[in-house]
């Protein structure tokens, strides 16, 4: 497969280029940057040095299309709606990475505040939940928190015995991307952890979208996010209110037959921690039931680079080109 | 004043002595440690050479008596029952750090697992909450997440308007001690956040109590605690489900009633983070209104090693002697 | 006292206030920021919320001067040359704490590559190393690099005895100042350790100014720094080596004979760490002789924001009023 | 290949299962821990849980080498040499991780303060400065330290010119290994950097070894190390004062012709940052040429448990067994 980026200098756009030179059916054919055309990929990815040995360049979506079998976008929302019409009606495959088409069109013009150029359908790649992603041509990437916050609860909605779920989901700053901030500056960073936009974070539309698929009836979803002194990594507390009391063995099985023949789901007795997940495309998931409550508390842990953005798209890869989903992915978690 | 410090080789005892430098009415007079007596404390604390010229002693609760108006003891659960009696009968003031004196026997017993082999009332010493601190000659001092809980939620407790209530608290990693552990060791704790105890820790129980006397019908209280790449520090999201619908201003004018003429305690219109209470004794609370939500997530902020222990320990020694509250304790944050 | 702080929205102007606001003999009168012109000082500072209630202002020369006895100028370099005068005509007694007159003119003109426009000598307010600063309307505050590195080395070069010092400094980021940037955005800091300017960095002209005033025959003086995942603190490692054998009590002599009386330096039989001076006017020095060698390795550790800055500011404003130096500074180091 | 590792429970081991599974001709087929016996392996690497699937073992040099092609010693110095000998002897290769092979044994007895109880020789594995790994059946893996300040100054050892070189190394804590400890307890390590063994560190014997073999007339080598608030890295700052004055050209062509056809050195421009080469075999290299002085800085930035440890251990392992030194290692740095 000649893959085509589109915006690389970003850190989903280094770390899709990271586990792609790790593919063994994957070649980077074209990375492209407006601001950085000309310049050597690593002088701006320094640790891909000897390893990428590309430029990045100016490309129309027809001279991607000429030498890329898929091209990934990995641009800033409200910019790939622009971009994504050309390279599907080039007639290659597409990997949408932005929110643009995540949501349906008027729940994304509602949340982002932003009028849609280009409504139609994509399959939500998320694949432990879509089945019909070996069918596609193109696929909307699914955000980073609503992968943890989805994960965590979705067997509990495919059930139907949710009455309330709180997700307090904690985020590494690389979320927060390349660019300074007052947020990501050091000092203000370190030995702290910043709640931010504690009832109106634009990736809840994503989990409702998801869990009410699953379960209709489902109307009391919140999410709270925060990020902590680490680089990478989301770590999601699911609160979880269920209708019914249930054993750990009940919540076992539910998990256990939601996630069965899914690699990258593991099922885990303790408690998940970032560190066992961070550079891998693994979700760890465990939990515990409140001894005379009707509360479950859910933890999962995924890397929110790999499989909360660019791994979860080689994984869609995969499976749009029928290949095994693990394909280049099968790599342990960077611990210590 | 004169001042004991019972068991002052850990993180609490070198608070107390750290800000009881600074302490214009108070004079250290002795300080207990078994294991290390005779050593110089500076060679335990070094950054409190020069400051404190004292050397660990081992004492009878007669010999403390004799040399102190009042003693912290800043020791193990399970271990201040042992002590406390004799201090109370010797006619000193004693404040007890540790969780024995905080529940109620039985309730203390229960979560504990522990025979109380002293059952007496103590007054919990969370000064905003309680008024009859003045008047007394033994206190309990909270633990670190029921303070920063408690001062979230009582406002709205007081208000009756609780239906329900989920504290997600993240804490720095100084609130585990002082001995090397698993959890502690920088390569687990470093890049990584780590839930734990996550329906079952004993704090829950002073929550409940404190949050229950204000709102004897409050009966869903959940509280998870996680241990965050920070020393100092713990933040609590309170996500409160409320019965009826509360405007911005509502909420205010709530908090403002409720914590009038509170110095402590500093409502803010942002969110608030560790490193503005950082080494102070202040706890900063921000909130935001859901909307179209029965939801309104608290943020609130303290030191868990000053407002979370030791800080409100010498507000309590404060009041007890008929000082200002804030004698001593009006230091800023320290940041960055 | 009362004072002014010109240049009031950085770090150092935020740990002016801080420092100063326990400081029984001073009172802040006046702080001025031309970007931030009437907003609350604790909307920037918010550490600083309910202990300084102060507004930042715009204001001449002399309208400090009316208000004040002394300013301090926290401002950048190349700035202060150009506020410094006034201040000094108008009668009041000035700290500057940019690097303008820390250095012979033809010095820091080669140096800052900056034509200055106000050449005037000023005492280097390195209280341990000049004896006049009691006599002075005017300081230049030292650098936070300098501080570290000269107190390490200062006691051997007072004896002679260097043939060659290698200075390789490790600073906590706090140092290069409020404004997000490359260098401090959390991705690139945690987990990392920056060697800077390996060989040109301008506070090594301060160093050798400070060093060959002790002993004009010491030629050989380098300087390394790196910036740490930490925000504050630097931790100086001083490879020195000698022109003849010394033992470790030789050298104990040398430093407990330089520093005698010296309040704000701790010799210490171990190893300093940034841990123990954190938020304090200390600094601690330990040190090794190295066995069949000509090298000594001393160790020193100071906050570059205190020592390093504005306690160091605030200990020379003491002596300029005669007040004992340690006044409002005597407090311990902030651990853990 | 069918791989031992002999020791599998710290981070070396660990490290070693993580790269290894990523090798395309490489098998484990047995991992010992006495004390784990029986456990699952991704019970202690958890990371690893779903990669490697296999148990502890406690196991013969016969049992091992019956199943193997070649062992790696992950055990701590003064248990290798109990070890060794009884596997080379059951006729496999073998790689010791730990110090006992690494020096000649006088200097080894001398360093170690033990008696050595195997004496024999054994290569020097550092690959970019032997040549004759292929054809050995027994390598000593070097010290984590030593090859980054090996890899940083031979060039310069090569070529004859250093009168005087001062290593300050900065290292990850991981270095200390997988046990909690007073220095490893996160509120000691966090915002801190620990100067250690300022002039005794026995991996100053291993350096002077390698920098002598290049240039017996080289004698003033000192070596001070740190730990800093970093999980892995090591980050070396050489002080090299030459002989005679060299440009920066000349510097470039020496390290230029020195690792030539060497693939894990690069060459860079800018700084070396550990972000840059964590998780992978990379050494980066990078200097500046002090104007009117005889000191040129040096700084190399290794991952100490790849290059610093496993990784190299697998370019050793490659060599021996013909393969190409990258094979299963020519993986990207893991930034940010």
């Amino acid at each position: 497969m000649d893959i085509g980026i589109i915006g690389g200098s970003g850190y989903t756009g280094g770390e899709l280029m990271r586990l792609l030179s790790q593919h063994p059916e994957a070649k980077i054919k074209a990375v492209t940057s407006r601001t950085r055309k000309g310049q050597k990929i690593s002088d701006t990815h320094a640790h891909l040095r000897k390893i990428i040995d590309l430029e990045f360049e100016e490309l129309t979506p027809e001279e991607i299309a000429s030498r890329c079998d898929i091209a990934f976008t990995a641009v800033p929302h409200g910019t790939a709606m622009h971009i994504v019409p050309a390279l599907i009606d080039s007639g290659i495959k597409v990997i949408d990475m932005s929110a643009d088409y995540r949501l349906r069109t008027d729940v994304f013009e509602n949340t982002y505040k932003l009028k849609h150029t280009d409504p139609r359908d994509a399959v939500y790649g998320l694949p432990e939940l879509h089945q019909d992603i070996p069918r596609q041509h193109f696929i909307a990437n699914p955000g980073c928190y609503p992968t943890g916050a989805s994960l965590a609860a979705a067997p509990f909605a495919g059930a139907g015995v949710i009455d309330r779920v709180v997700f307090d989901s904690k985020s590494g700053i690389s979320g927060a991307g390349v660019s300074p901030s007052e947020v990501s500056h050091y000092p203000n960073m370190a030995e702290n952890i910043q709640a931010y936009k504690l009832t109106t974070h634009r990736h809840r539309a994503e989990i409702v979208q998801e869990l009410t698929r699953l379960d209709g009836s489902l109307n009391s979803i919140s999410f709270t996010p925060h990020v902590i002194p680490s680089v990478r990594g989301i770590l999601t507390t699911a609160h979880i209110f269920v209708k019914k009391e249930l054993s750990r063995e009940d919540v076992s099985a539910i998990y256990s037959d939601f996630y069965k023949d899914k690699p990258f789901i593991r099922l885990i007795e303790s408690i998940p921690m970032l560190g066992n997940v961070r550079g891998s495309n693994f979700c760890d998931i465990g939990f515990e039931v409140e001894n005379g409550s009707d509360r479950i508390v859910v933890i999962s842990a995924i890397d929110n680079l790999v499989k909360g953005a660019s791994g979860q798209a080689i994984q869609n890869m995969n499976l749009m080109f029928g290949l095994p989903e693990t394909t280049g992915l099968w790599s342990p978690g960077f611990a210590p």
